[in-house]
């Protein structure tokens, strides 16, 4: 079954056929803000991390799949159809419609043809500004005038996700949206410095703040009644569930293409209406759009290569970078499969990671490897999943989150795990990582800088390994070989005991 | 806006236009299982606990509204339109078919008209026996042969809403199903001892173990492939998310009616077995359901008025005491707000529910009573939410769960908060709760019985009290009255200092 292809001329990988068997997913975003997207335009967006600091909701595992989503509707307000740009949510069938998906470097591309009507969502978020743009391009390619509305649809999260998840009788009356000068913002109220907010460089026909005002009882995102009627119904609420639509009604003369921006930002209302000023201007749209694309150049040009395989190429050259700069960038933490719940930086996974990118993105590798160098016991071992902020002595007091559910909060010795939980190869992988990041930058006085322990304790970044290696040469079995402990990179399985080959091997590959 | 009324002769409440604009729920079981069920069938089943032994699954707050839940699907198959006894999830349009919900103590019956079929579902679980039965009857109202096709559907849970939440990696592995002798089998591998199962009295035409192939790609408990097509995919599998749906294709005679059980129950497939035996025999189910009708009617009969009110009698004959019970047996933590994620006792719900029903159920009231007082701290405040089981001098040791992720556990010194976390009113509450259970019942000599504190310590029940009307005597702010502490009865408010008259009052009344 074929549904998409590379287009390696582009970067780009791009679906035809969008009833993919699963979720096919991009992350827009290349410093705090990040969206993860399914080919489909589900997902969600957070601000530096997925379980605390979430912008909008998602349901993982659920049915409908991957809902919701950041969606644009297109309404014929003389035959009153309506569909979506990208194909889900409204779904139509593949036989009336067209759809396609360009999954880009930190940007995804949706298109539809529809009635004559081709409508196109650019999103992608500036390297410098901490705003989600959707550049919405829709175009009659009919010989008559065609009314049509369009309709903005998102689903704030209650921004952390325990609170998306339980405990309604406080979750329900945690956040209110309110609406003022074309803006939709959203207030969490248990953290008096969060708000969103959403806008576009219109005004407004209509819009909801509230998501069963526009969804209407016992329908989905796959028919709102506010599309279906034609218009939103102006809620917004201190309380409920909260919703970003804002309507437009356009009239397009034959062979007319019009454009409109939409923003879903962090910050107040004010701060919406400095991005609303800017982003208004298609040439500064146009402009963060090839900053994005210049970013990517220039960290991709550091190593490209052209052998007879051409997916070879498609790989080394964009995907396997693009993929692993997204995993130091992100952690393996935010995805449709690790939605919140358990965050922060897998020990191996970061150390991993690196390894690839030190060409392209050493100052971020470098960071990387302090938080793994910090997050090491002074024994040797790693924390096998660790919240990078705890052991930064630099960290700024968090203002304190007062929930009004009593829940006690683990101590902060207890984040430091012991040997049952310890897994035999973790710490292991700093080896590697450190020197190819000196390596590839030839940073050597790297080595003797003095990092601090989880447990207690500094020691310089050389003694960090040492130590490192003097842990797996002491947890050695009855053969002779390493331990396996709770387990080695296999770890789904829980090994509880005996020896591992494959650590044993990494072991000696470290020494060495 | 008229939605439905009380039945006072059989004590329900029927729902005759099913669009309610929140979800109306009912609670079935008295025991250890239990089914919280909407008004259009959503919902979910658990063991015990809602948190920790969930069976089947839910999505809270979610769109679309109340899904999944524990549906019965009827497909005719001339014409192979397809409709559920319950409006949701097919949710034909309200003006072509009649559906009616009758909310009972401890049972919920749907039934629907449409196309000359009428169709019910009577849900309950026996007094004595961990199965939720389905008591189904379809019938022709037509003067032709019908061919229609039935369909069961549920959604298993991964038994932790922990993981049913998050950590995809590890819950889409964590769980299989099976089919085998007319049973399905779900078996949670994280707990060897777990399994649930779902049977029905006939042998099936075919079955569905996995979600989405019952569902079908991109579609919704509304439109199941396998409803649409007549017929399941006979799908199970060692992963992926599981279902109970058996279908049964059947032809009624003019008039005919025919009846179908289907059961979910706790336990394996041998349990299933043996379950399937017995109520395979529709003298059983009749049997058991008239055990839970004697259930209700034994423990109503020991209060009832008559006044020239009928709503007040109908609260006080049947509603309030329904509701009552209901909350002493399962807590306030399982229904569609409290939904996992929180789990255990509310000191205040608790001590305060218990007073309603000394004479409707004396033993539960003494164990609820002897679980809030284990639950005191020495020094006399109570813990704002606990695990009654944590306190338990007599606990059984809980198997190990063993999960592949690494979670730090709070220690179980850390389930005693201290101060900071203590509200000025819950210890209160229980010198009326317990004088009202002795009164109630006579029984003295409870006041001398000794009983161990949380932190450390034991002393008689009367003691107890001591201690908890004088831990308000100290709390006393400056104008003589008592501490607000970090919240009174009204806990929604974080007082965080200041008085409490309200505890005040509270404190003087028990004292008298």
């Amino acid at each position: 079954m074929h549904y998409g292809f590379f287009d390696d001329q582009n970067r780009e990988y791009v679906i035809e056929r969008p009833d993919t068997p699963v979720s096919w997913t991009n992350y827009l975003g290349v410093k705090d803000l990040c969206t993860v997207i399914s080919n489909n335009a589900g997902g969600y967006s957070f601000y530096r991390q997925a379980q605390h600091h979430r912008i909008t909701r998602f349901r993982p595992n659920a049915v409908p799949l991957d809902r919701p989503g950041h969606y644009v509707y297109l309404r014929d307000d003389e035959t009153g159809e309506y569909w979506s740009l990208s194909w889900q949510p409204v779904g139509l069938n593949l036989t009336k419609a067209t759809y396609q998906c360009r999954h880009g470097l930190s940007y995804s591309k949706f298109s539809s043809k529809y009635q004559g009507i081709t409508g196109e969502q650019l999103l992608f978020i500036p390297v410098d500004d901490e705003v989600e743009l959707w550049d919405v391009k829709i175009k009659n390619n009919t010989d008559r005038p065609r009314r049509l509305s369009v309709f903005s649809y998102l689903e704030f999260s209650f921004h952390h996700v325990d609170i998306d998840n339980q405990n309604f009788q406080m979750s329900l009356y945690a956040s209110g949206s309110s609406y003022q000068d074309g803006i939709i913002e959203y207030d969490f109220f248990y953290e008096p410095w969060t708000y969103h907010y959403f806008t576009a460089n219109f005004e407004p026909d209509s819009y909801d703040g509230l998501r069963d005002r526009f969804l209407g009882p016992y329908r989905t995102e796959s028919n709102p009644i506010a599309v279906e009627k034609g218009h939103c119904s102006n809620s917004s609420e201190l309380g409920g569930n909260h919703c970003a639509a804002l309507h437009k009604a356009l009239t397009l003369a034959p062979g007319e293409e019009k454009r409109l921006i939409f923003m879903l930002g962090v910050g107040d209302r004010a701060n919406g209406g400095k991005m609303r000023a800017k982003y208004s201007d298609f040439a500064n749209v146009d402009h963060a759009f090839a900053e994005l694309k210049a970013y990517w150049h220039d960290k991709l040009e550091n190593l490209q290569c052209r052998t007879p395989h051409g997916g070879f190429n498609s790989m080394i050259n964009t995907w396997n970078p693009y993929q692993a700069e997204t995993c130091v960038v992100w952690s393996r933490f935010a995805s449709f499969i690790e939605v919140g719940g358990r965050s922060g930086l897998g020990y191996r996974d970061t150390a991993q990671d690196i390894m690839s990118v030190p060409h392209t993105n050493p100052a971020k590798v470098r960071q990387r490897i302090v938080e793994l160098l910090r997050a090491q016991v002074s024994s040797g071992y790693g924390l096998h999943l660790f919240e990078p902020e705890h052991f930064d002595p630099n960290r700024p007091p968090a203002p304190k989150f007062q929930s009004p559910t009593v829940v006690p909060e683990p101590e902060t010795g207890s984040l430091v795990h012991g040997l049952e939980d310890t897994c035999s190869d973790d710490h292991l992988w700093l080896v590697p990582s450190v020197c190819q990041y000196v390596k590839e930058t030839g940073d050597h006085a790297f080595f003797a800088e003095r990092i601090p322990f989880a447990d207690e304790g500094e020691a310089t970044v050389y003694e960090h390994l040492k130590k490192a290696l003097d842990f797996s040469a002491e947890q050695v079995g009855p053969n002779g070989i390493c331990k396996g402990l709770r387990a080695d990179w296999n770890d789904c399985l829980n090994l509880g005991g005996g020896e591992s080959a494959m650590v044993t091997f990494l072991h000696y590959w470290a020494l060495r």
